[in-house]
């Protein structure tokens, strides 16, 4: 039995684009010299990544001396965190990030509490908003950086991060975004923002996995997350993947002039899933209900079990992510959705539809058509139902919208 | 005006594989998933992810579960000692790496001296050789780790790392190898060597920029580099670069069958190449005469301006590297040659070639005729040949083999 394919997990990961992946196919074959050589084999390697390095600035609106190439976004937030806050430990020993955070951010965040580093966790509201108000108050004299993400892959949420900045540069705090879910799917100015710091990954935009970027605004001391040459200006040593630093560069080129345009498409589509699947009783949206990514949907639907409904869904076709693709396999309820009051119980039901530029409007539709006899007949096996006669009474179990 | 070229820089990095780009297609195009995903799209990426992880240990003869990816030798090389560095910061504060590090091992190792270590930096002799007896010398209760070069990609000398690791392990002492440089161009068994940990670099035995790996042994506990998600065990975060990590697993298939061959036809043509190499005058080999790389000729040419000559070599399209690519435009002269007893007068005239797979006997002739009319013509014109008759009396300033 086949099933086409109807993919919706563009936040776990985005098809390569064919423009990209042309671009890349001389430095995977003739062109495979290292860009420190010193000859003109190296030098056309050089300045393929310098030429890249300028369209990926560009896409940020930053001078390209401001990126940082990087292998993962993972690896850009952690060199983010780890190396501001170990450049100013002389300044003061605390942190803050939010409860809403990628782990790639949470987890080195841990790590700096075990190198003695204090760490606050800024909680959320119902929708997945940091508060301004809540982040000047935690901030004090001992404050060197701030990180909250840009946008949440998980419940879609975009962040008021200009408002954030705002109030981390009443006090002279340093800060970075995890944009990483936001670039390539809104239009993102690092100016417009006011971050120093900025983590995009290229896999997220059309571009290849392997490349990513940390953006540091110029005149700020950043600590080496991996010494060793002088790659980089000596601030990310290893050879230069240049393949997958090119195709990032043609894909953040083109993403830069459709961004627009394919967000105001996706928006529209995403407002049509979004009133298909809630039709559902007791599904309910997660996340904010406009201020979020223009392709992103995500739910949680009670009384089934969360994976056995993913597994439904992929065996007719529909491919979606329970959350976090980093989390997916540690069959934990989302600590995002818990940060936002849902119940434990329920945040295993979790669902996201994210949608990128291949979506298309008969994959919506067949979404919208599939899902709700999914849960049905989910519901109709499902342990998780006893008890469940079908009226929506669930409404207790996640917080009001 | 087009010259064809000769390529002898292989130390900095190789062709990618015909065989290996063939099998990075599918995961270029079509097998975009994220290998977290719940659904065949992602379980096909994670299947082939661990079947390149099972090739790539077979080429160092370790089971899959000791392979942790990375994005570059220098990444697996940061890992390695910073990790088991605070893994093992209870037991003891002293780690021990040799001057002829890499310089992903050296400056790591300097911040680890900020950390608070205290780092042993082992000298060598005129060969670029590690000394056991020095090791064992240096050997103190506080000792957690010792880091030690397999083979130098600057002087291609490979060291006594069985007899090293002896040493060590009498004190039960951890101890990782740089084998970047060697795997792929010596068969290398981890347990034959009975190292703890090892680092080895795709593109150096042609796989693709972008991948790497970092083994450890069952049971030994290292501190991630990179935090967040589940990925490599929870070792190693961030999205999989599938089609690289492809990549490498089929590249090392393939090296695993073919490096004892290629060895000891490169090592024939390395014989020739040094032969006629130093029979100009005042040309030295450096490294160990007999125990080096197959494919690498280290030497210094005195009398002459070594950036000179590598603009020279390359016009007429002979590839060649001055040391260390991660180094060669910081245009100093090289550590690992001052600490074999080489002036750095005489260090900055250093020319490395190395030889891979696709180099022919054609390209060694080439070299040998080519390499005696530059060095004369640069030596006619070059400020450093004054004063200088022609006859051999630079002997003192290297050390004598």
């Amino acid at each position: 039995m086949t099933t086409s394919e109807h993919y919706f997990d563009n936040v776990a990961t985005n098809p390569l684009r064919a423009e990209a992946l042309e671009a890349m196919m001389p430095y995977l074959k003739e062109e495979y010299g290292n860009p420190l050589s010193p000859y003109p084999k190296g030098s056309r390697a050089k300045e393929a990544i310098e030429e890249a390095r300028e369209k990926t600035a560009a896409l940020i609106g930053v001078k390209p001396q401001g990126i940082i190439f990087a292998a993962s976004g993972a690896e850009a937030n952690n060199f983010a965190i780890r190396g501001v806050a170990l450049a100013k430990k002389d300044q003061g020993n605390h942190i803050i990030v939010s409860k809403v955070e990628h782990h790639s951010i949470l987890n080195p965040a841990r790590f700096l509490e075990k190198q003695g580093f204090v760490v606050s966790y800024l909680p959320v509201n119902e929708h997945g908003l940091v508060d301004p108000e809540m982040l000047k108050k935690s901030i004090t004299d001992e404050t060197v950086l701030v990180s909250l993400i840009h946008a949440s892959p998980e419940v879609g949420t975009i962040e008021p991060i200009k408002e954030l900045v705002a109030v981390a540069k009443e006090r002279g705090v340093a800060f970075h975004t995890d944009a990483v879910a936001s670039v390539g799917n809104i239009p993102v100015s690092v100016d417009e923002l006011g971050v120093d710091l900025m983590s995009i990954s290229a896999h997220q935009f059309g571009g290849p996995k392997g490349a990513a970027a940390l953006y540091v605004k110029q005149g700020m001391r950043i600590v080496p997350l991996i010494y060793g040459g002088i790659q980089e200006s000596g601030r990310r040593a290893g050879t230069e993947n240049v393949p997958a630093i090119v195709g990032m560069g043609r894909a953040a080129e083109l993403v830069k002039d459709e961004v627009s345009g394919q967000a105001e498409r996706l928006s529209k589509m995403r407002d049509r899933l979004i009133e298909g699947i809630t039709k559902v009783p007791n599904v309910h949206l997660t996340g904010h209900p406009t201020n979020r990514l223009p392709g992103h949907a995500s739910f949680v639907v009670e009384y089934i079990e969360g994976e056995a409904m993913l597994l439904m869904l992929a065996a007719k076709g529909i491919l979606v992510a329970s959350g976090s693709a980093c989390s997916s396999k540690a069959l934990k309820a989302s600590p995002v959705l818990l940060s936002m009051g849902v119940s434990s119980g329920v945040a295993q039901g979790s669902v996201v539809f994210s949608m990128g530029r291949e979506t298309t409007e008969a994959d919506v539709d067949y979404a919208i058509t599939e899902f709700p006899q999914i849960i049905t007949r989910l519901r109709e096996i499902s342990p998780f139902a006893q008890g469940w006669g079908g009226q929506e009474e669930g409404g207790q179990c996640i917080p009001k919208k």
